[in-house]
C-alpha cells in the first residue's frame, strides 16, 4: 500500500469507527428512547439522528456525486433547531434512512480514486483551491467525521 | 506542497480546529462554571478538561517523544470516573496545564517529519505494524482529534 492509499484508508477507518459507534448506540435504543432529550431542554435523539443524516448526505453534493438523497431533511434538521414545529419523519423512517445513507456513502467512498479525494470540493473555486490545496474532498470527510464524533458524545448522555 | 505534506497538514488542521474550538469554549467559562456538570449527574467540566489534557498528553508517550508532562493526571482523569473522591487540581491549574499541553504538542508536531508520522507508535509491535500500516502516529492524531470533538460536544451542553 503506498502512502497515498494509506492516508485515504486512515481517514476512511476514522469515519467507519465513528459511524459504527453511533450505529451501535442507536441499535440499543427503542423508538421511544429516540424521543428523549440528551439532557433536559437540549436536542432530542431523533433530532440529532436526522441532523447527522442530512449533514452526512451533504457530502454527496460537495463531492459532485449526483443528487442528494436526504436534502428534504435539511429544513427540519439543519436550517432549524429542534422543537421548531416542523414535521419530522418518525423514528423507524429515520433509522432506515440512517442505514441507507451510510451504505450509499460507503459505496461512493469505495469507488473514489486518490485523485478524486485530493480534488477540490464543489463549494470551492479553482483559485481558492490553488491557494489552499488542503481543502479537498478528503478534508471534508475528516471534518464530517469530527462532526459525527461531536454529536455522538452528546447522544450517549441519554443513556 | 506535495501530497504527503498536504495530508499531514490536513490532519494537523483538523486537530487545531477542535483544540481552538475547545479553547474558545473554555475561555468563556469562569472557574466557577468549570465546577458545573455538563448535564445533571454527568461529568463536570473540570473532569472533562483534566481528561482531555491527560489523554492528549498520552500522545507524547505513544510517539516515543520523551517523558510525559501530565501522566500524574491519569489516575483521577482516565483510570477513574468523575466524583471518585481522588484529588483534582483546581480550575486555574488545569486551565494553565491545558494551554501548556497544547503548546507542547504543537511544538512536537511541528518538528515531526513525514517519516515520523507514518512510523508505528510505541503501542504497536513491528509485526503488527507490517500487517496494518494504517496504524501509524498520524492515525493516533486522527483518533485523538475525534476524542476531543466527542467531549467538546458534551462540554458545550453546559452553556
Amino acid at each position: 500500500m503506498d502512502q497515498q492509499h494509506i492516508f485515504i484508508q486512515m481517514a476512511l477507518n476514522a469515519w467507519d469507527m465513528q459511524i459504527s459507534r453511533t450505529e451501535k448506540f442507536l441499535d440499543a435504543q427503542s423508538d421511544a428512547d429516540l424521543q428523549k432529550e440528551i439532557a433536559p431542554g437540549k436536542n432530542s435523539l431523533l433530532y440529532l439522528l436526522g441532523h447527522l443524516i442530512a449533514v452526512n448526505d451533504g457530502m454527496i453534493g460537495l463531492f459532485g456525486a449526483g443528487e442528494r438523497s436526504y436534502a428534504h431533511l435539511d429544513e427540519a434538521f439543519i436550517k432549524n433547531p429542534d422543537k421548531s414545529g416542523l414535521d419530522m419523519p418518525d423514528a423507524s423512517t429515520l433509522r432506515g434512512d440512517w442505514k441507507k445513507s451510510n451504505a450509499q456513502l460507503s459505496a461512493l467512498f469505495k469507488q473514489m480514486t486518490p485523485e478524486d479525494w485530493f480534488s477540490r470540493h464543489t463549494a470551492m473555486t479553482d483559485e481558492d483551491f490553488a491557494a489552499t490545496p488542503t481543502r479537498n474532498k478528503l478534508s471534508v470527510l475528516l471534518n464530517r467525521t469530527g462532526h459525527v464524533a461531536y454529536h455522538l458524545g452528546q447522544l450517549v448522555l441519554a443513556k
